[in-house]
């Protein structure tokens, strides 16, 4: 069993954990045996916003297929 | 006043925050004076989840009794 | 263009999302030009506070005016 | 000559030299031109595995074909 | 489900695997549920071993009971 | 809006500004929307180079495509 | 031999060092065997202090009985 | 003699160099007693850049004055 | 409550506590409200002193006025 | 009693544990006196290697003369 | 084959990549068998230089001969 | 210029600030032109030592001569 991890920014104008669950959401779009995920950051863009936009900076540890 | 810090990882189907907080909740369960916690890892297990597990890794720092 | 960076301390008996949007706020009444700002630390300070006080650090990046 | 870094985890019931190799050997299984690795992390998962299961973190540096 | 995490330091004139070994099995002897180990640092004591004594520094993670 | 974040290493007889070009070079022949690079680290290969070989590593911010 | 780790924070009125010793002091009072010890970090606590309150957190190492 | 650190952020669109002297420009432009300066950080603003935009995060160090 | 943190280096020729005082001294002189002080590095200048100039870069947190 | 730290790597076709053994054996070939040693990273170099050459970067630290 | 480091600080009123390439030209000068050099920090000396002094800290990797 | 750093570890039976002072009185000793000293750890030895050893790991900077 090899794992890879792959790292992803997520979003959200509600909250640091919509913009974790955004990044999720993609990598499961894509990704089969999504195992585990680390959060590596939180930041807010406000200047390229219109509001306040919360980001989540995380690595997704998924299985390799054999 | 010496304080000691121990290391405990809640977890939450909910959010992050609720993570952090059954941490806490379990710490105050078995100790006096909690004084104050930080956060040191957030992450999602998800493979052994039935759906989202938040985790929150804490230090939780207590005064030891003279 | 030359960014500043500043280190604030939000807090909130909320939640950590509210802690950082405190900080954000209070960088926002007495700068302009707020581009971004990056969460450093989560913590929870008990023993001098009411109940719990989530309390969010971070980096304030504003652009410098000419 | 540009090179790409990408994340795996390999593992071993046996020793940490052999879950760093799993990875190696899955990496060059997929791709030409590996120059080197760097190990980042090792660990033991448990609670999952039949007895101890050793973890090898590891980036892996290969040549991007031009 | 909260886990705690205790610091550990195994030894062993052998190898650094053992000595990791070393520090779970002691580790099992008083834990139970034992879920995962991080190791932290190796090193190799030699003043004060007769031979070279390998050392892994590693991080015990268990599920407190509830 | 999701960003991944991919560690490329380029490399320039000249300098280390001309090493960052040639990974960001490569990474725009392949990907749309590049966001941003962070640097993280500067080398210098001497022994396997003609003369000395300038390197960057750096983390390349693309947007994904919907 | 297998040696644990814990972290405390000592402080004194007077001084970095005493902070350490402090918190060294009370390891000894209820700890056999310990070995040697790691400062991680001094501060100086003032807001809730009558005057400066130095503090030293340090990690303790002490050998585990067979 | 005490001095005092701040976080600057200077950009050029010809090199790293060229973005660290932008960040040192201004400081000596509001700060006497400039005594040196470390780098944090150099990145490359690409989307909302004309073409590549060279950024250096600096900390400067200047005297204060009794 | 927002906190604001700033960055200073005291110095002394006497010792390292002197010279955190220093740094504390200095803050107190210009700011209201400070609560506590975390002490960055240690280092001692000795090319352009008299003799050996310690220095102590501490990062101070001080209570914004409302 | 003044101890020195120096920066060795060690290489081996065979294991992590062996190269970082012949960096040991390499120190104590020249020097008297070696305490003990921290390992600082482990790596595998394959482009310029036979097959894989395992490699330990450790520190070093033996006592000087006086 | 064993490799040892050591790190050096080259100074250039130029630039950056020229103070990394007076460090190793230093390096050249006194080593035979420097295989690569890894940039740790970049700074400017301001205060006690004529004008700008960049200055790049680096480790220099080199064969010890057998 | 060019400056090379080594790393020294000093002892005192008194205090931190004299273990720090034992390392720089042995450089002073073998080198000319020390220019300036980072603390990188302060530790006690307490196992092998008759009492409390202060120990400090510091890096030495100095000026190789041409």
């Amino acid at each position: 069993m090899v794992f890879k991890k792959i790292t992803l920014i997520g979003s959200s104008s509600e909250s640091f954990d919509d913009a974790a669950d955004d990044a999720i959401d993609r990598a499961e779009d894509t990704l089969n045996n999504v195992h585990w995920v680390e959060v590596e950051e939180f930041s807010v863009e406000i200047a390229t916003a219109d509001d306040r936009e919360y980001q989540a900076e995380v690595t997704v540890a998924f299985e390799l297929e054999e």
